[in-house]
């Protein structure tokens, strides 16, 4: 990975180093970790500072070590826990052994408790770092920093979808690559979707879901994607399956989405949207729509406004933020958009990312070859945070489902959704 | 009905009353009657001049026919037609002849549509009327007014379950006593409610799902309204089906609810807490679930913010309010409830308030014994106007299934709401 293709610089800035206090009493230190230790609800954890060899353990046999490096590491991760774990984990000033799935789900519950008003409980909280604007150019910027950063590296373990988002699991027990199909599935049937029907796919990713509704649905499908190496996967897919003349992949903003059709789907684009542009999102899906049309968003969520954790804002997701129920209405409610159906699945992303970050792992040597150990901790800390992130509820998957305000062509019951 | 049991005086403010222009020519009244007919974009509808005779048509054979008694009337609908059309019917100076239904669903639409921005587009929208507040006390002669009116008259029309809130119809062949059971059933599914667990009802109209709950499913249920009448009913029935045991029928506020509880269930309550009480809903319902805790409210909404009916609010519900899914979050949101599900059932109450409509004509003449024929009208237009609301899509029916925030005992997919 070279300096021009990394989301951004990765080394703290200076003015945020903590000022560390001499060291007059080795015990300053230990109070320290203690501190942090009881931030977590004196979880089975055990704190090891490098440089002298301390340690400070919690209840029976530790789940996880946390090694700090170094005095200027521990004080900054204590001053701002929020960004400096992640860039110390990543530059490997934290090395963690052990179980590092329990220690941030750990991290993210007593966080989510209200903790202890201790540091740690910050981790995940506060200061309301501005996301980068989705504007149209910035959209642009943000979403190449992300998704431009090689198919080859999302290849290693994303799957044969490449469905970048969260997957259905009919049962615990479904294959990653099934789940993928399925979750396509469950949104075609939510949808209703019908041979010879008409499309359009905002934020279609490398086109899974696209060719999917074209090939097992019969469907033509026009799908929007800014993200060129993505558009230029899809379009090469489309080819190799003969879809070319059902699929259309436009690299193009979804706000330029012209015509009419009868379904509009976008599965994972909203967390990039920004919320001062639901309602402009939500007039192009109204416009889209024809009378019976129907329409789905699928999005990660949160049970309250609040920002995206910050370090995955600035180093993984920049323009990211995954909304409350209540924000995602101010797609629908100002287009008089009617909704029909709200679910919620955010175990299903638990399991896709468990999944994930076994295949990250397994291919672990490719991915260090491609990059740096730099961008292999971070992304590793970033798919485990993800895990824990909604294991422990901090985070939601919601798929809405909606129609024009008149429709009267819906099903009574819900049962279509899941057939015998 | 005598006078003090009627929900608010019923004559028209005379201030409200229009000026009406000296009948220099007959053409004037015609030319407002047409601009009437136009603002219902020009349906098939006749009007009639009750003290000139003349006519206004639409094309076609008309589906109704509109009988305006005096100039008064006309000119007063034409001013202030949200609530002047529904006092008029109500006394009789308007009279309809032919599809009522049809009529209403035509000013639903053609309102809901935007309309031309003619006169009876404002039927249904505009003037803030601000609703009775629903303080503690305020809430109390709120419900006294609507239902407190007689067990007895709502016995003659809302069938044997006396439910009267949205019935779930598996097929629109079910019967209205059994789709209410269903939707019971369908509430209790969702819940995954287990013999022995404890629930807590927030307005429990005349107990049907209580008991249900206890004698279906081996529930323990405390059930609060602050409707004396129906309280005393609800208490009959537990004692007549040998419940009293296992039910416990309370007349006091929801925000009086103390305890913990498996499940939280409020079904159709919802319209009458006002939104500004929300929040304390919220933090009701979260401090009444055990950490593993489920609840489900079920309300009549809108597609976006927008007051009653005012003629509806004024005359048969004071204090109701219909939120948007956006104002509902405001329950969930800020006491960090997780949303898991919403259903929006509106056609089924449609089909519903149809079913009630048929016996409410058929026991007419026992209610006109019991009240008078103003009572009548107006029940008959709250009745009708109802369902032309839900089959135009002006109203919504969502019901909200949620949970504590770290609950992670959640079934992955819906199936077990929908049994083989």
């Amino acid at each position: 990975m070279d300096a021009a293709s990394r989301p951004q610089e990765l080394t703290s800035p200076a003015g945020k180093r903590a000022k560390v206090p001499a060291p007059r009493s080795r015990s300053i230190d230990v109070r320290l970790a203690r501190r942090l230790l009881m931030a977590l609800g004196n979880a089975p954890l055990e704190f090891v500072l490098g440089w002298s060899g301390e340690r400070v353990c919690g209840p029976g046999s530790p789940m996880a070590q946390i090694r700090f490096a170094d005095r200027a590491t521990l004080w900054s991760v204590a001053a701002d826990p929020r960004v400096s774990f992640g860039d110390a984990y990543s530059e490997g000033r934290v090395q963690i052994e052990g179980d590092l799935l329990y220690l941030l789900e750990i991290i993210y519950r007593t966080s989510a408790a209200g903790g202890t008003g201790g540091t740690f409980s910050r981790l995940l909280q506060g200061l309301r770092y501005r996301p980068r604007r989705n504007t149209l150019s910035g959209s642009r910027q943000n979403i190449h920093s992300h998704y431009d950063i090689g198919n080859e590296f999302y290849s290693l373990w994303l799957g044969e979808t490449m469905a970048y988002t969260c997957a259905y699991y009919p049962t615990a027990e479904t294959s990653l690559d099934e789940a993928q199909v399925a979750k396509m599935d469950h949104v075609c049937r939510k949808l209703r979707l019908q041979a010879g029907e008409t499309v359009v796919e905002a934020g279609c990713g490398w086109g899974s879901f696209a060719l999917h509704m074209a090939s097992r649905y019969g469907a033509r499908v026009r799908a929007f994607n800014i993200s060129r190496e993505q558009i230029a996967f899809a379009r090469r897919r489309a080819k190799e399956q003969g879809l070319e003349g059902q699929v259309e992949f436009i690299e193009d903003d979804y706000r330029n989405i012209t015509g009419r059709y009868d379904v509009f789907a976008s599965i994972g684009m909203l967390e990039h949207v920004g919320k001062e542009n639901y309602p402009e999102l939500g007039r192009v899906a109204r416009r889209a729509l024809a009378p019976e049309g129907r329409g789905l968003i699928h999005s990660i969520g949160r049970n309250y406004p609040a920002p995206l954790q910050p370090w995955i804002e600035r180093r993984i997701f920049p323009g990211a933020y995954p909304p409350s129920l209540g924000e995602m209405m101010q797609i629908f409610e100002p287009a008089d958009l009617s909704v029909l159906d709200v679910e919620n699945i955010r175990l299903h992303y638990a399991l896709t990312l468990r999944e994930w970050l076994t295949r990250y792992e397994a291919a672990v040597d490719k991915v260090r070859a491609m990059f740096d150990e730099l961008f292999v901790r971070m992304w590793r800390l970033y798919l485990a945070g993800s895990v824990a992130a909604f294991e422990s509820g901090t985070l939601q998957l919601f798929q809405v489902l909606f129609t024009t305000p008149q429709n009267n062509r819906i099903p009574l019951t819900r049962e279509y959704i899941y057939p015998r």
